[in-house]
Order: structure tokens, then C-alpha cells, then sequence
């Protein structure tokens, strides 16, 4: 494979403008892919060509297969960077791309489609010696072997009704005692609700955390950049990200990154991907839960305690060059944090608030990057996901970088629409977060309880 | 001594914002001393607390001492912060503000002083086992002494006129024959213009390097933090800086260091300060010229590239605090280089050309820094230096750090008026810069060279 002369960006946003950049500092041409909603969007204005690609409608725009290809043939462009969501996964679009004889930036289209599938890349992860999360993997068979299996795995664990889905059937048994009390009236409600009494049994995680390691590979050999923590959800959207994962045993962090640095060289893996995990505080282990084969909307902290640029490094290993630097390479330095900047007002229960850019003013100064999708003067559209920009800072301690946040925070300036900018203020003040002392389900309990107020007190500065 | 709560800024442009940010993140109050013409400037609209000095001239302003004892006094902060020029090297001054009972945020009066002075710090180097230009310590006392001493230095050596100064009187020999006939010119030649025939005798350094160390100190313990190479000078203005020095071999790198820490250590150094030297890539040695007590202009490189806040430690151990770091936990991670945007029109001879920042665009994105003085709106003063503000990028290698800055500064836009983006466009593409073939002399020749045509053309986009 050449080196990328010109790449298409089929995406739009602040990953569109991330791209855009990553291209622009290796001497690339872009075309940058628009909906008709998107001709003054950010990435436009900097690209070489613009190729609108149809209505606002993602189906009949970006998710649009066709018209990419038409679009790529159109253009003479060598290259795709498919950004995260939309085709970013689709190992049909990445085999149409690698059929027209262009590069698709990322794995190839079968490393996709089998990591792709969470019942694959659980096999995978077994099969290379990677923890999942211990369960009956299938069908309990009766009391007996669920009390046996149960001992094994370790209290707390949980039932869920095979049949059910979305957390429903769940029950968490703390003891044997519980267990055994619980199954009978599982299966008795699994029967009722779904037909069917079967029940899964396993491990129950308390105050699980996210934890994700970043992986770049070459197809031959594979490394780590360290791995990311992203406990703060809301919705399983991701809204704050650090890294690395500041809590986590020394020890552990090697085991953790190790084990992702397998399971990707077991696949060959070419590109920058991303492994994620639960992590146990109670059973101090983590376990693969799936994998992103995708660059990622949090990779920026990731470069902020690597150095490393990912986009820059996806885009010359796609062009056929060998990974640059050995694992002894990749040094992790100081402590980086990502918030994202969302047109939601977290004051009214995070209503999608798009609508005129009229100032924008970003905090500039050490430690502080922003990657933004738009400018003073654009309108937001209201017909994609409601990402404006990341406010990314890094610094020597964690609390250093907590620090950095709020000032940066108060140095953001977006208006006049509402912004979660006012979620984040409150967040970094909080005495928990600045603690660590968080869970996936933390961000959500915090907002039915002290962030109202705090949201509230932060809005009105 | 206590942290600090409220710090006075004695200074102003973008080191005073700089100042600003590195208060704010530590959650420190401000007040910030200005001039009768820079009530409007940024540093002033981001303190919680401002103070008119006295006219613009800086005599009657920043340079005021009574003024700023008077500011102090009345704003209640317990420390000053002079950030580089004005008043950051003046002992009296730092004396005086410790005599209110204020802390200077620096090293104490008498290290300022005996540091200040170069052959005061010459000698300390000397004595510390630092290695500074060799030659002839005081006049050369005849053909005889001059032939053997060059022998021992090794040639090329250089006679130059003891009366003399500013370069007069420089002769440059390259062998003893050479020597041997230049010494009674010279001496004629000395007599008749400074009525005075004494002659030094100095190693001369062919294509010189300009290389310093950034070092740390609490007073007890001092660290160093790398080196940075400024070779790119105007008039002994520095206009480019990166860090670390590329072209320095691994060895000799950590010699410089260690001389560093050496002569620091020495005078049990606290705060911030920079040891400069100057390489002789001939005789692949460095020699110390001087040291500056004080945070640089250029110290933003150090900071990619250490992942360390200088301005924020210089600040905690003011505030009585110890070093928080150890040498080892100090790590050089990628190359970092920062460009200073003047205004001043490279295209007229660097022609000062104050006035109304209409429109500014800052570069945003990885690896990307802005520290900067101005905002849109922005009416810059004519009393005072030029620079606007410091364009700063990493990458992970040189290579990557140059086509950043290549793409960064097409992202800046300072308009209307005349700055030196267009100087930097042109050198970032120059083949002799891109390959760090440069020395002290290097830019002044480019730009009555090739540097001429390239800035036009730079201008012209």
C-alpha cells in the first residue's frame, strides 16, 4: 500500500475537525462529505473539496453507503476515515471501500464483523486468556448447580431470566442462603413474564467502573497507549472521561493492559482499537465486556498522557506503514481529562437545545485543548447528536488536572444556547468525583440527588 | 511560609496571563498592576483586582518600584510575581517586597544579584566544575603565552581587543601561523582604536549554538527539567525555541543537565531559572554563559514536553513548598516549538506595527498551545515590546512538531495587522531549518538571503 494522498472524511462534527487536522499535518488531501444540513459545518470550511451528499437524514446522508462510494469514486480520494459511529463498524462499508480497490482506515472488514459481535470477541477473549465476566455461559441446569457454580464465582451474583433483556428478571443474591431462596421465584416470574423459566446466573458487580484500554497495531505487532476510565455515564453515553484510570492498582493496570495487547495481537489487529472492561472494586479483577474497533470520542486524554497522536497514526499505518514505536516507547505522563461539551441543558433535564453560535470563546493556555466543531457564527442542526466540542486538559496530578478543568470550565464561553458546560462546572467541584470514589451508576443517582442543586447554583454564574 | 492566597502580577502582555491561568488553577485571587495604556489588555480583564501604576512609560509603571510597594501595600496580597523583564531580575526590588513581608516569587535577593552578574556567575560556574569558554582569563601577556594557551583551547581561537567591546576587534585564527601574525596586528590595531594594546585570547566557536537548561530548586534539592535549543535569533531575540535539543548527542545531553543541577545546587537555587550555554558543535563542548533567575519566555516548550506547569510550581514554592517532584520523575516525552508572534512586519524589516486586533483566529486541536496576550477587539499599545502572543506545538518527534507548526500557523489569523506569522510560515518550510543545520548567525543570514523572497511569498497567502 501508497502512503494517503487524498482521504475522504465520512463523518461530521468535531471528528470530522479532528481528522481534518491529523490530514492537514501530513501533507493530505480532504474531501470532507456533507449533508445538505451540513454545507457551513467546521470540517467544510477547512477540507480541499466538499461533496454534498444528500438530505439531512443520516440514512440518506452519512449512513448512506451508495453515495459514500459514488462519492469516494467522484473524488479520486485513495482513502476513508470513517470517524466513530455512523459506518465506523460496518464491515460491509469497509469491504465495498477495499473492493473499489481504496483504503479503509481501520481493521479489516473481517476483524470487524468477528470483534464486532460480542458473542465472537467473548469467544476470542476467552480463547486468549482475557477475563470475562464469570457466569453459567448458558442456562442454569437447577438449585444445586447454581449454589455450586455461585460458591466458585463469589457473592454477590445475580439471575436473569434468559429470555429477558434490558436489565429486566434481574435479582442479586448476596449469600447462599438468598440464592436459593431466589431462584424458585426467578424462574416462577421468567415463566410468567417471558414464557420461559430458564435462568442466566452471574457474577454481580457492585459499583462497577468502566475501564477501557486504547490499543494500535499494525496488523503485525500491537501495543497499548494505557487505558482510559469513563465511569460517568448517563444513558451508557459516555459525559466525562480521564486517564489514565487513577485508582487502579499498579499491578493491575499491567495485567489489564497486557491482556488487551493479547487478545488484539490473537486477531492481527491493524489500527487503533479499543478494548473495554467492568472493573470489580469488590473483587479488585476486570473482565472484556467488547471492543471498539474504531477510533474513539475519547481518545484525545489518551493522547494528552501518551503524546502520541491516534488519528495521525491510523491514517499512516493505513497507508501501509509499520507501527513507529515500541511498547518501551509509549510513556504515559500526568493525568488528562475529557468532558463533553453537548447543545443539552442539564437543567432541564438535558433537552437537545440546538440553535445559533453567537459567541464562542475557548479557554486557551498549558495544559488545555479543545476540539471543537464549530465557530462563532455557525447553527447547530438539529437532525444529529448534539456533540459541539471536547474540552480536553491535562496536568502533572490528577488533582492538578481537576484543578485545570474548573478554570477552564470558567474560561468557556458558548452562547446563547445551553450547554452541559454547567453540568461540568458542578461536576468538578464534587467532593465524590474528586475523590474517585464513582461507578457507571454514580452520575445518574448524583443527578436525581445533590447535582440538581448543584447544576442549578452552577447555570446561574 | 504559608501558600499563597493573592498574588500580584507585575507584569503584563502574555506573561501576565500566563501568570493569571497558573493562579486560577491553584485557586489563588489576583490583582494585576497596569499602566495608564493597558488597562484594556487581557491579564486585566481576567484579575479579580486591578491597579492603575502611572502613565505608560514604563519607567513610570512597571519599572516603578515605589509604585508597586504602594500596590502591594494597598491590595493586601501577600506575594508578587514579575514574570521576565521589567523588574524580575532587580535584587533592590525583590529585597524590598521581602522586607514588607511579602513573598517575591523567585529566588531570594542575593542569589538574584550574585547570579546577575556575569562574572559573578561565571566564577560560580567555574567553581562548580561547569565549563565555561576557555581562554585567557585577563590580558594575554605575549606571542609566546597566546601560541601555547591556543594550543591547549585548540583552534579556531579568537584575539579580540581588552578595551574593546560589542565584537570590535575580533580576530579569528585557524592555525598558529595564523596567530602568530594576527597578535601584533591586533595590538596596533588596539592601541590605535581604544588606546589600549592588552588582548584576550578566547576558543572561537564556528557556527555556535545556543542551548539551555531549565532547572527547579526549592533551596534544598534542585531538579532539571531538559534543555531547549534557542539558536534562532534576531538581534539576540530569540524567535524560535524547541525543546529538547534535537541534535545533542544522548551523552553530552545528560552532561549539560547534570552541569546544570551542578551550579544550582551550588548556590542552593529556589524557583525557576535557566542555566544558558552556548555549544561548539566543532569541538562537540558546551561552555555556560549565564543564567537567568527568572520564568522565560520560552519555558511553554519545556512544559509539552515535561508535561510540568513551571509557572504553578514556581508559585508552590514560593509558597513554602518543597519540590514535588524527583529527577526521575521528571520524563521528556516528544519535541515541542514555539514561535513568537510579534507585530511586526517581516516583509518591512520587522517595522513595529502596533494597533487594532480586529479579527483573531487561534489554532485549536492536538499538540496545539496559544498563549496569548490579545483577543478580538484588542488595541495593542506602542510602549512596549512587540510580541503578542506564543504559538507552541508538540508532536511526538521533530518531524511531526514541524508539520504541525506548519498547519497551526495556517490556522492563525491576526488581522489586519502586520505580525511575523508570515517569518514562521516561511521558516518552518526551510530545508536547512527542517534538517537543524542552524547556529546563532543562521537566521540574520537567511533573511538577507533566501528569507527575503520566502517571507513575500509567505505574506502573500
Amino acid at each position: 500500500m501508497a502512503p494517503i494522498r487524498k482521504l475522504l472524511i465520512a463523518n461530521r462534527g468535531e471528528i470530522a475537525v479532528r481528522i481534518q487536522r491529523a490530514a492537514r499535518d501530513l501533507g493530505i488531501r480532504t474531501v470532507q462529505v456533507v449533508s445538505e444540513a451540513d454545507r457551513d459545518m467546521l470540517a467544510a470550511r477547512m477540507a480541499d473539496e466538499v461533496i454534498v451528499l444528500g438530505p439531512p437524514a443520516a440514512s440518506k446522508s452519512y449512513l448512506a453507503v451508495d453515495r459514500l462510494l459514488d462519492a469516494l469514486r467522484d473524488s479520486g480520494a485513495d482513502a476513508v476515515h470513517p470517524g466513530y459511529g455512523f459506518l465506523s463498524e460496518n464491515a460491509d462499508f469497509a469491504r465495498a471501500v477495499t473492493a473499489m480497490g481504496r483504503i479503509f482506515v481501520g481493521p479489516d472488514a473481517d476483524t470487524i464483523e468477528r470483534m464486532g459481535d460480542k458473542v465472537n470477541a467473548r469467544q476470542a477473549a476467552i480463547a486468549a486468556g482475557v477475563p470475562v465476566v464469570p457466569g453459567s455461559e448458558g442456562r442454569i441446569k437447577g438449585l444445586e448447580q447454581a449454589l455450586s457454580l455461585a460458591g466458585e464465582i463469589g457473592y454477590p451474583v445475580m439471575v436473569k431470566a434468559a429470555a429477558g433483556g434490558g436489565g429486566r428478571g434481574i435479582r442479586v443474591s448476596h449469600t447462599a442462603e438468598e440464592l436459593a431462596a431466589a431462584i424458585p421465584t426467578a424462574m416462577a416470574e421468567a415463566k410468567a413474564g417471558f414464557g420461559d423459566p430458564g435462568l442466566y446466573l452471574e457474577a454481580y458487580i457492585e459499583k462497577a467502573r468502566h475501564i477501557e484500554v486504547q490499543v494500535l497495531g499494525d496488523g503485525e505487532d500491537v501495543i497499548h497507549l494505557h487505558e482510559r476510565e469513563c465511569s460517568l455515564q448517563r444513558r451508557r453515553q459516555k459525559v466525562w472521561e480521564e486517564a489514565p484510570a487513577a485508582m487502579l492498582d499498579p499491578g493491575l493496570r499491567a495485567e489489564l493492559c497486557a491482556s488487551a495487547v493479547r487478545l488484539s495481537r490473537a486477531v492481527r489487529y491493524r489500527g487503533a482499537g479499543t478494548m473495554e472492561y467492568l472493573y470489580d472494586p469488590g473483587r479488585q479483577a476486570f473482565y472484556f465486556i467488547e471492543m471498539n474497533t474504531r477510533i474513539q470520542v475519547e481518545h484525545p486524554v489518551t493522547e494528552m498522557i501518551t503524546g502520541i497522536d491516534l488519528v495521525r497514526e491510523m491514517l499512516l499505518i493505513a497507508g501501509g506503514g509499520r507501527l513507529r514505536m515500541s511498547q518501551e516507547d509509549v510513556r504515559c505522563t500526568g493525568h488528562a481529562i475529557e468532558v463533553r461539551i453537548n447543545a443539552e441543558d442539564p437543567a432541564r433535564n438535558f433537552m437537545p437545545n440546538p440553535g445559533h453560535v453567537e459567541t464562542l470563546r475557548l479557554p486557551e493556555g498549558p495544559g488545555i485543548r479543545f476540539d471543537e466543531g464549530i465557530y462563532a457564527g455557525y447553527r447547530v442542526p438539529p437532525f444529529y447528536d448534539s456533540l459541539l466540542g471536547k474540552l480536553i486538559v491535562a496536568g502533572a496530578s490528577r488533582e492538578e488536572a481537576l484543578d485545570r478543568m474548573a478554570a477552564a470550565l470558567d474560561g468557556l464561553e458558548i452562547g446563547p444556547i445551553a450547554t452541559t458546560t454547567a453540568l461540568h462546572r458542578a461536576l468538578v467541584q464534587d467532593p465524590a468525583l474528586r475523590a474517585g470514589e464513582v461507578s457507571t451508576r454514580w452520575l445518574e443517582t448524583w443527578l436525581e440527588g445533590p447535582g440538581v442543586a448543584a447544576i442549578k447554583t452552577a447555570s446561574g454564574t
